[in-house]
């Protein structure tokens, strides 16, 4: 059965029925618009497209892992203001031919990750393309805090980071490999799986955002495009040098793993790989943090990322360069 | 110069520039997320994608038109709870080769429509793909108002449209005839030529939302997919049957000059055809409404939508049948 047989308003009922609201929805799927509580009185809001082909292959991730993903790359966007995810809102275009089971699993996908930090989808749109194009907006309250933005670094504070780095890059750089064994499927376990599963589904620390809007962070971001290249722009906006030193970052050993398979430098992955939505925020060098933050740099006068004792290396990621 | 010369911070930069933020916007563009004054405590949120080929062409329209239109369903979203638009987030996939103007274009598209409501284009997404994806993300402030949903209609109540009805699909109809002469150009001016401006910019009556919603509207809509399949919504959400008078409808001189034009019945356009974003309100039936809506029905015990003196018709869009 694909999502032709069922037409619009079928698909829809079929997709609503997997989503339960939770608390803070004042009205949910179903109508011209959803009603979502804002609390604090100000609303975070954050936006992004995944396109097929580009941003996720269906030959190598299942529609949950791609709902999973599409939901935590704007939650994780949300976190990185400082704030709690309340909501997401999504828009589904599609061919009519794309099995409906695909769109069951999209939406669990969704769904389960929004449940980690108690969002719920609210609503959405259904449009017909010849390819899947997924549009999540994500909306989060800020309890009180002032937003954490990019402007926000001062010479002589220090850059920490939490969440994963590298995995995604090289979980990427394996399914491409055509070395994962017979028919390219990926391991099941071990830390070449890891990497895999990392790349499918990234873990985005939700927590460690508030966590750190507490704890006096003066300017953050999600690692989206690789952690050289989004340090850029708070290096921009803020005016200031970011310098890493490359031995403070712990290799996880899903990356090493994955480095040793295919000859590759692990910390090219760590510094220029995209798509595991880490932290990275920006604190007065007196800061106490928690275990699940690692201080990998400060903040000097001048401008740009450097990293000691490297000369160039990966720069992130241009969606049309 | 193509979107690809540019690159996507290049584009993105070109493109904030042609977005002023306006009151209510807390931080704007080019941060990970925008903040936003929800002074009610409560957000409305609506969001729509629009597809090349199937929303739009990009021959039949121009980026501006796409950009009003693309904005405009999703603030009359908005309007049709009752609520007033505060801000846009629009996610945009295109290919590299799509001339920079185009993007331009549809950037003065969405500032304009926006600032007809006094909203602002507070964030976004850029990605690659081989077609023009608009995902558009509309949110709203109550102002204390309870939201109008589809599901409050009650027998005894009169059923008003506020706005246009059959433009779009009048004008639609006359892109698609081939018969507007010489190469196909609409022409600049008369009532064939407002049918055509009013299928490539829709004006939905923005401010009769909260109107309605403080005139004791108990529901209401938005004309998206045309007013009998719209209706048949408020009618299975609220368990009640709406009775349609065709005689109450006013149809529009270009609506009209299209049917007379290529022998349509106009009456179809009015009742079956979608896009022109009115607003259709259920109100108590001793209201006094302005003289901006029109009682066309009204609300009786039963189900589905009935137009008196037609058996049948058209019965509106389904984008996957």
């Amino acid at each position: 059965m694909n999502v032709g047989n069922f037409g619009e308003f079928g698909v829809i009922s079929r997709i609503s029925r997997r989503l339960p609201q939770g608390a803070g929805v004042l009205l949910g799927p179903g109508d011209d618009a959803a009603v979502v509580a804002a609390p604090d009185g100000r609303v975070v809001v954050s936006t992004d497209l995944l396109v097929e082909g580009n941003h996720f292959r269906r030959d190598w991730s299942t529609p949950y892992d791609v709902g999973r993903k599409a939901a935590a790359q704007n939650l994780a966007d949300v976190a990185a203001m400082g704030a709690r995810p309340t909501s997401l809102v999504v828009g589904l275009s599609m061919p009519a031919d794309l099995p409906v089971d695909w769109v069951d699993g999209l939406a669990d996908g969704l769904r389960e990750e929004c449940a980690l930090v108690g969002a719920s989808v609210v609503g959405g749109d259904l449009a017909r393309a010849d390819l899947v194009v997924i549009g999540v907006t994500a909306l989060g309250d800020l309890a009180g805090s002032p937003p954490v933005t990019r402007s926000g670094a001062r010479p002589g504070q220090v850059v920490a980071v939490a969440g994963r780095l590298g995995y995604s890059a090289a979980g990427l750089a394996l399914l491409g490999s055509g070395r994962l064994g017979a028919g390219r499927q990926a391991p099941e376990s071990g830390p070449l799986a890891a990497a895999v599963e990392g790349h499918r589904r990234p873990r985005p620390p939700y927590a460690q955002g508030p966590e750190a809007a507490r704890l006096g962070a003066t300017a953050m971001m999600d690692v989206s495009d690789g952690l050289l290249q989004d340090l850029g722009h708070i290096a921009g906006a803020s005016g200031v040098r970011v310098v890493l030193d490359p031995d403070a970052f712990e290799v996880a050993a899903p990356v090493l793993a994955a480095a040793g398979e295919l000859g590759a430098d692990p910390l090219d992955w760590v510094l220029g790989g995209g798509e595991d939505h880490a932290l990275v925020a920006v604190f007065p060098s007196e800061v106490r943090l928690p275990p699940e933050w690692r201080i990998v740099g400060r903040i000097e006068t001048g401008e740009g990322v450097l990293v000691t004792g490297r000369d160039d290396g990966p720069r992130g990621w241009d969606h049309f360069q």
